[in-house]
């Protein structure tokens, strides 16, 4: 049953026991709760629109695992059209959503082990490849949300994880059986967690001898056995359960972070893809943040579209849409959001083949492109408001414009360019706000920031890839002069 | 009885019989209201600093009308000392609030209609300035907070006043009797409206012959009759509303807009300032603007001091203060924060004594000052965000922290460097949430944009005044070169 | 004979009889003139790489018109791959040369005139395009350099070509023969004019009917009778006179422009390949400013690699290479560089096929691309000076290291960190002085600025190119409103 | 005779016997050496102006130690007034010049000294500040240029003074006698020193007990024996050694830097200030670079008003100056110039009293104000060149256009827009050259990086000025909480 539907992956999700919390309470129905539904409508998009004639070439492909047609969310990526296509595909989904619909970090995490596993297994003659290989042959079949479980909490940061007053500050290895191991740690910043159907568990840095338990990759079910997931705020979050649609700005789509809490969980064997190889965690967080830092040159692109949309929608109901100004801000915002796409799409064609036939990026230009995307949405995000006006941050709500009294004063004065109902206005305005200082800016600007490492772990990663000695040698080359002691 | 104190202040609005609406209903006792109450601390800041003998030099003054000692915020500023003190004593009352403190508007206004009102009198033989000076002393006598009510909600900006549809889109006069004239119209975006006890209309353009009705100034009671007001959201404001003060990240102070309709407000004569004189609309504005221009070169640059505190806190709870890369990004927040207070400063130190004798700002040093605000406080608040992490947008509200099976679990993982409590942490976050993503950044950052006109509004004053003409006898001069026809 | 050698090229120039003027006199062997040898090596190196071994794979490439092995820069690219290889090989130039080395302007004229001429053809019934491949067949045969002379004076620009006081500031036709045209007018910035076999002349802009005696494109030699060319000046352009190698910074190689007069230049038909066709103008001007605004993305790194480089070798010269702020910012001039590189790839594999076969690099994208190389070298130059010291502008002439009395003096003094001589910290500091503000930043800053359109040409191309209308209808999705009328 | 007028200072010039190098060669006249006079000339400006009525006010002061008039430049500071005024001089010096006139290392000198003197005999009870009075006095009254030798050559900068392979990498003292003392050592990037009566020796850096003999200051004729000046290049210096006027772009003025080294020069003890007291080279290093951080707030913005003028007479020129995105940008060369001057002015009027009665800038601005320094010339130098079009640097030598045959055509084809000639033109153009990409950019760029200390000196004062704890405080306060361990 590959491709599942829009409304098979919510069922899908309904017959899952997770223990959620959210506002100090447990939440006995989350698929139908208003503050976690539209996230999960946003990676309901990755269903639906996979099942579109119009882009059912962005977003399915065929599996080399099983030659079946899967949702490429779920694939290993085989040649550099695999990777330019998921680039486009995230740009769509950003199109459709104006939000993070959640579904890439497992999918930047199927590609990252697929390569690392295979590496170990060569040369350690371990077997966690075809382990690995066969899980993703059960996640193509079934169509399934993974969720990619990498940021531990962290502690004091000038400190290893072995070195943490308290052990647990990293996800560990607590026991083990014969059947298989015992998990305990914490996962934070877990995009979609809710709204997946397994948890891939894996180091969050290069790790030594010494913390050698914390070595682990394993895929766990979402509703495993200890698994406690506690949802995370977001700015303007409780607009979701007023009844008004309007202040939303996005009633439709939305992200979600969780903090997921690992209770000593039991993983059998089968799903254990690393344990204690602690030289190979290095290269995995690497491998998944280059894959990921890439992806970002889709997805924030196609909200960055929506934004760019909303900005011009605005000006002309305020017709001012002609002055020069506007339109030169206007190409500003198309220029910046064009230069992450171009860095998505290059990172994407200078991908290389790896031993293990999968597909891996350009890493240099995939730091590149998301040191980029730490920037350019703020900047993006900042001449919306720009273009906006004063009353993004000022509006009445929507019920005062339902007011017997007070609506139709608003009405009346709030209206703008002709052609343009101040209902229009209204929630153009409150897009604007909810991408730029509300709920949707969350995942539009910090996530952009954040996500796949924060800015400086780009700028090491750029540091260690540029090959500076070959350039110091191209000026030497044209200085004339060798560096040689007199 | 000048220099009220705090509670003075609070009770006399308990006093005013305000129509005030908010999500849909009206409020009956807003003083208390736990949504509005932050913002009214703050302007109550404005009187318990008045009374604090650290303070006092910066806060209070002599009156050059009364020879009282009264509030800095209803003085004239009678030389360049006043002018810079205004601006220190605006940077401290951001620190102190890290919001917007709402009372500058109207000590912006005064000042402009100081100026304005003595140069009609002079020219048209009105009386204007007299009128005007006895509502100052009465405004400085008993201490009150008075709203600037500038802004017109413009309807299509690409056509004046008078060519609206709706001729209401601008304020105007639609009746003159013997005793007065009658008001109608809305102001947007008012700072601190009900917070205040009157309200100060002025013509928010330059206006023509054509539009004359629409040039009014007036005072009217913030409780007279026909005066609605309807609250603005600003983003996350309803967690105000919520128990916990953690995730408001700023629990006792905030600022509010909101929309001010004047339903055929009537206003005696006495308190009428500017009537028709529309020639004299332009000017007013842009003075006023000059001036508020140069007031955001220190409440800005005080708020900035408390997220730039606040992001240093939270690189110590991180362990991360020591890092090379977080020191350098946080001298970058003070290089920024410093150079909106030295255009403050100089704007001030620039300014001039007017024909009137109250000093008006240097006007260039003024839009140059507003210029840099609409551009700084979005970098320092991505900065911010850079040095916070991704915990700022993740974190799970206050109540998880306290349910009994989750809290000890999050205040088990998400504990920092040695020293700082997770609640420590939680609270510095929720601040710096608060400042860049939240209900502050409404003010730190979209009405940095905005407030006081546009950046293009900056713009197009600054090649009016830069006397670009003596800029090209300079470069023609040093070229050797005249610039005549062949 | 494809494939001519660096030295059959340069001899190949020796028996042109091109009337040349530098410094107010006519040059007789300008092959050998030190001011302009070292542009004739840059664009010689385009002959040398291509039989390097090593290179050759970027270097040539199988021409569709011959089957046989050409230069790539004579080349009409035939797939993506083509196009991304154009910008490797103009990057690998861009390094070996530190300069512009002036053969892409042909290269880009090539495939526009391809793709325009083809489509003149099958609408209008012309046999443009295939005099034009039969032009391109001997330019590959001969393996040419031509120069694409398309940048006319422009007179006053407010005005179009037919309305200026002088009907020759724009080119133009001004007789027709039986066996073919007579132009007249000037072409300005023209790139290795005097290192080129033939001029490609092309209209600067779109033209209307009134214009269309402007609108001319056609091949000329070089050396046609009528042709004049006046150099171009270069900051510092004199130390190529001086004895000393040192101060030139780049002593082997650099660009060159000139003026070049067509004095009433007969051209016969076989070589023209517009005449008249106004309509066509506009489409040609900009095909061909996206091919080139596109290549700059490959040349343009090549020269910011060198200039890394020499950043990084002047800190290590000068013991400031382990501060974390200096390895910070070369992490930023690398960071800038691949942008502009992701741009150029990005185009490249964005392209598409044409009607005449022959492939077009994506024009917005293009657009992007040259807009990003409109700022980030002057950004890369500018951390470049601050990493160099101020010893980039203050160290004295090479000679007075040569003087017994200072020269032991100076060694003595300059000298730098362990291992690295006064002579090579002076060569290294005269090659960033050379990039950022000698010779060679007249290519690397200003023509970036410049070189195929200004950046307002992008950035009306841009707001063009953007589909501002989907972008619109995808915020009224996400808003849930549709923009009708109420 | 104090104010001597523009040709006394020149004449006492000729009386000195300097030894200078230039190109290998040592120069007998270098008073009407053709590279070296507009430097002179620029210097002769700070003369000629105090004279001029117009700006006798700004350009002299009553000296508080004679009660005569002198010149500004010789003045120590006595109230907030001077340094204010001390801005614009430099702003108007830099109107009138548009170069370096290089006479403020000297002037910051002097009250650095003051200060750091007079604690020094307070702490010390030396009596280094009355002798260093006598020689103000002096100075005053003659009215002389004194050089500020401060920058040491310093070798391997990861290594303090005395640990440097060789000891003479700092000046230091090398022998002492009855009468006074021997130095040695080299100082670089000396601006004006060859249009100096007196070089002023300062140490470069804080110095510990082991460094101290490297601690001196003290006061030499410029052509003391042992002194020798080799003179630095600067781009496209040798222009002023052709015949044309044109291609300087600025043919009166300039600046210049030279490397001068003390080969054993004995100092009367009357002129030394400082002798092996290293405690106090820091602080007059520091303070020193405060001064002189907060003048290029001043000179530097008086440069970029000639640039700006320049920018917009070359669009009048090319008839693009009504355009939109043309005038915008010179709003936006404006606003950068004047935030310069803003934080120049804020820096002189925050200033304080010092012990000895002289007034001593804010230093915390005064470092925003250089790092600002470091950034927008290179910003509005870039627009600049954005705004003047290629030609700026592909027009052809001015000779070219005396050429008989070449000039009427060039004259013809470069003609621009209505009442503006070629000649303009040309003039325009290489003004424009010269500030942002020949010898004036020495000045206005690299110099605006370096001078006064790179960027990072001032980053690193700016965390030690900026007091982050009580920023730290009013975030906690502000956030509700206190720092305190569990």
């Amino acid at each position: 049953m590959t491709l599942k539907t829009k409304d098979e992956y919510i069922e899908s999700l309904r017959g899952m026991r997770k223990r959620i919390f959210l506002f100090g309470e447990e939440i006995e129905n989350y698929v139908d709760h208003p503050m976690i539904r539209p996230s999960l409508n946003a990676i309901a998009m990755t269903y639906e629109l996979s099942h579109d004639p119009q882009h059912r070439e962005l977003m399915t492909t065929t599996s080399n695992l099983s030659g079946e047609v899967v949702n490429r969310f779920t694939h290993l990526h085989q040649n550099t059209e695999d990777l330019v296509k998921k680039v486009k595909m995230l740009r769509l989904l950003g199109q459709c959503t104006a939000c993070c619909f959640q579904r890439c970090v497992g999918m930047d995490s199927f590609n990252a082990l697929d390569i690392v596993t295979y590496h170990m297994d060569r040369e350690l003659g371990t077997e966690y490849n075809s382990r690995f290989r066969s899980f993703m042959k059960f996640v193509q079949q079934e169509d399934l949300v993974v969720d990619g479980a990498m940021t531990d909490t962290k502690g004091d940061r000038s400190l290893s994880p072995s070195e943490q007053p308290d052990p647990d500050l990293y996800l560990r290895i607590v026991a083990q059986a014969e059947n298989g191991i015992v998990i305990r740690g914490a996962k934070v910043h877990q995009t979609g967690a809710l709204n997946s159907h397994w948890l891939l568990v894996m180091p969050t840095r290069s790790l030594k001898e010494a913390d050698k338990e914390y070595a682990v990759v394993c895929a766990v079910p979402a509703d495993a056995e200890g698994v406690l997931y506690i949802y995370g705020r977001q700015a303007s979050d409780t607009r979701k359960l007023e009844e008004s649609q309007v202040d939303v700005g996005n009633s439709q789509f939305g992200g979600h972070e969780a903090v997921v809490i690992f209770n000593d969980v039991f993983v059998p064997w089968q799903y254990v893809f690393m344990c204690r190889e602690h030289s190979y965690a290095g290269d995995l967080v690497e491998i998944f943040a280059g894959y990921h830092r890439a992806s970002y040159g889709g997805c924030k692109v196609g909200v960055g579209d929506v934004l760019i949309g909303a900005a011009r929608a605005i000006s002309k109901c305020q017709g001012t849409d002609k002055a020069s100004h506007i339109k030169d801000k206007i190409v500003e915002m198309i220029h910046l959001n064009e230069t992450l796409y171009a860095c998505g799409i290059a990172t994407s064609t200078e991908g290389e083949k790896t031993s293990s036939g999968t597909y891996l990026i350009d890493m240099k230009l995939a730091n590149v492109c998301k040191l980029n995307v730490t920037r350019f949405p703020y900047q993006i995000a900042s001449i919306a408001q720009d273009i906006a006006g004063g009353l993004l941050v000022t509006l009445p709500s929507d019920k005062d414009f339902e007011n017997p009294e007070i609506g139709p004063l608003l009405r009346k004065y709030l209206v703008g360019a002709k052609g343009y109902s101040t209902t229009y206005r209204q929630h153009m305005l409150r897009l604007i706000e909810n991408l730029t200082i509300g709920a949707g800016a969350v995942g539009y600007l910090t996530e952009s920031m954040h996500g796949a490492g924060s800015p400086m772990a780009q700028r090491i990663m750029l540091s260690r890839l540029a090959n500076l000695d070959h350039k110091e040698q191209l000026a030497e080359r044209i200085a004339g002069v060798a560096n040689e002691p007199e």
